[in-house]
């Protein structure tokens, strides 16, 4: 199938994917009196009097934001804000269709890091919550930083920690199948930007101790680090203060995570790490190595962003059920344990039965994922205190 | 029939009115891969190499924000970006009902000018026409001209030209049923705020030659004028410089119209007007007179802005067609023109036979009106050359 024909087609014929429309029936005079005026000044008074009953008399609890400023736009790189709007009505469509969330697309026309913070606390009114999309790295960490201190309700970049979440699933689940232990293995991630970033903290909350990056220039060090971001993670990653190339990172290595760039790993590289290997190279559409490349280098699991490949590790298991969660309970923020509550319950979808080589995380469809990711999330906002009702 | 309370039941039950739905089935993975990864790369592409084409392959062109500071809400004031939520929510609710615009509400945290704009013109790339809503005069004058300046989208303030549409045609009609004729009738607006000053102005632009307006401080000239707004409609109303009061100004008068406050007219401030008075005391809910008051006073025609007596005039007859037609040939603006002729073709819809005192003005559940007055606008457009497509 030509994906790119079928998609203009279908973005043409329906003009965009989204529409706002309306929970009530508007079919009488009374029913215009009590959805509009007169009737409507009365619970807008008690918002006034009660700000919290927003949350009780309008959508706002049920609204998210998807908020871009199209610098980093899939592979596509920085094409502008009207050139994203068509990935953030997608990600509207996922987020009602497997969380019956209301997102709503805010394509910004600024890159500047103060003016895009501004603008999104002055629209916060209006939303639940904030999804942070398609930023570029290192801005990405300072909007997302600077946000979370000023809003009172979650704010999530979900190219950062989505990938995260639902990559620790897969990976859970991987570890499971070649019987090592998450605090023994050595985990190489190629791409220090906003994903791997959020990946490689992860990981390490999650009881990782020995990561290495790579990035552009190899192997990441104090030497190589680009900017504050990546030089914080030089403080706890890359113990040995290996330099080299990713090849050299990767000797010895028992995962390859890869958020970088496409075929940039050779089954020789792979034919380098330690047995059993976990590859999972996610550049999409075109991976690091292709999964026939890795297993020929010997790889035992291989998980990608595709999905005409087994393990298909795709973020639209996690973002849904992570706003369906943070919504229920009315949580404040999204937390490192919440986060890891998501993980685990994604990967715990997958039986012992099922689990193998080739099914190591459920697939994107599978209904299941954004319930059991909702009730982490609600269950561990709830028991940490951050949960509002 | 207790329209607070019902409206508070029905504003809880649903939890507010809006919701944002997606147009296509996500069902497949061939679904998964149009709507979004890989395919969707596709329109961003086309979006990227033509900016136009963000109108053929998004949801854009049919997206209206309705955008306020939460200053002016209803009658109640400012109460806040929260409290004005259920506004905001109700208009998108008539704006997809009467005129299938998708519409979603922009509550500001914000009520500097300045940043009004800015944030405005920051979300613009997603929608495909702002509707300003409630923020207070004369900021909303403002901030207005800067965003039409700034924008090659549609912007309009409801509570100006919504306003003023409707009463023009209402008053139409009035005078048709009263044998008088526009050039010549002495009307008096009590009321130079938003509403008060667009009506003026599209009242002088219809053809009005003797307007008169009086404000808190009484009969507006030089001398009582608040701000430049109220300045510069000096210039072009009371050309006999009167100094007075509202009851002052009526007398002789043979329209009066009301965007001010309630109960501050008389019944024998009406009878001091000329034979065949027009009275439209529109301040909701409560008029500045009561209809039967009115006609005590000898009132020929009246109309208000409530549902329980004839004539109601209310702005849902014009805002879903307006935008639908600007939307339609993708105009670049709202312009006079357009404005005059939206009112006209509103008119035109009480037929002479049905045309009488207690009926000048289509019923607010009329479907033709939102029609009638997208086909009126968006030919305007069309004639004078500022629609796109």
């Amino acid at each position: 199938m030509d994906f790119n024909k079928a998609a203009l087609a279908l973005h043409e014929e329906h003009r965009g994917k989204i529409e706002v429309v309306s929970k009530i029936r508007v079919a009488s005079m009374e029913d215009l009196s009590t959805a509009y005026t007169p009737g409507v000044a009365e619970p807008c008074r008690r918002i006034a009097a009660n700000p919290q009953d927003v949350y009780r008399y309008t959508a706002k609890g049920n609204l998210v934001a998807v908020v871009t400023d199209g610098t980093a736009i899939l592979g596509l790189g920085d094409i502008g804000p009207e050139a994203g709007m068509p990935v953030m009505e997608g990600k509207a469509v996922l987020f009602k269709e497997f969380g019956n969330v209301d997102a709503f697309p805010i394509c910004l026309n600024t890159k500047d890091v103060d003016e895009i913070v501004e603008t999104v606390c002055r629209i916060a009114p209006v939303f639940g919550g904030i999804n942070l999309e398609d930023i570029s790295a290192p801005r990405c960490f300072e909007i997302e930083k600077r946000l979370k201190e000023r809003l009172d309700i979650p704010v999530f970049h979900d190219d950062q920690h989505g990938t995260a979440i639902v990559l620790l699933a897969a990976l859970i689940n991987a570890l499971k199948v070649v019987g090592k232990d998450i605090s023994e293995v050595r985990i190489v991630i190629s791409g220090a930007g906003s994903a791997g970033t959020a990946i490689g903290k992860l990981l390490l909350r999650y009881g990782v101790k020995h990561l290495t990056y790579s990035d552009r220039n190899g192997v990441l060090n104090r030497d190589t680090a680009l900017n504050d971001a990546q030089l914080e993670l030089c403080e706890v990653t890359n113990e040995n203060d290996l330099h080299g190339t990713l090849a050299d990172a990767l000797k010895g290595a028992d995962v390859f995570i890869g958020v970088s760039a496409p075929g940039i790993v050779t089954a020789d590289m792979i034919a380098q790490m330690n047995h059993d290997a976990i590859v999972f190279p996610m550049a999409n559409p075109i991976p690091e190595i292709m999964p026939d490349e890795a297993f020929k280098g010997g790889a035992r699991i291989v998980g990608t962003g595709r999905s005409d490949y087994p393990n298909q590790i795709n973020n639209v298991l996690v973002f849904p059920g992570v706003f369906r969660g943070a919504l229920d309970v009315r949580a404040r923020e999204i937390t490192e344990e919440m986060k890891l509550a998501a993980a685990k319950a994604l990967a715990a979808l997958v039986s012992d039965d099922e689990l193998s080589e080739k099914f190591i995380i459920p697939t994107v469809l599978d209904e299941r994922a954004a319930k059991a990711v909702a009730k982490a999330v609600a269950d561990e906002a709830v028991r940490a205190g951050i949960a509002q009702i």
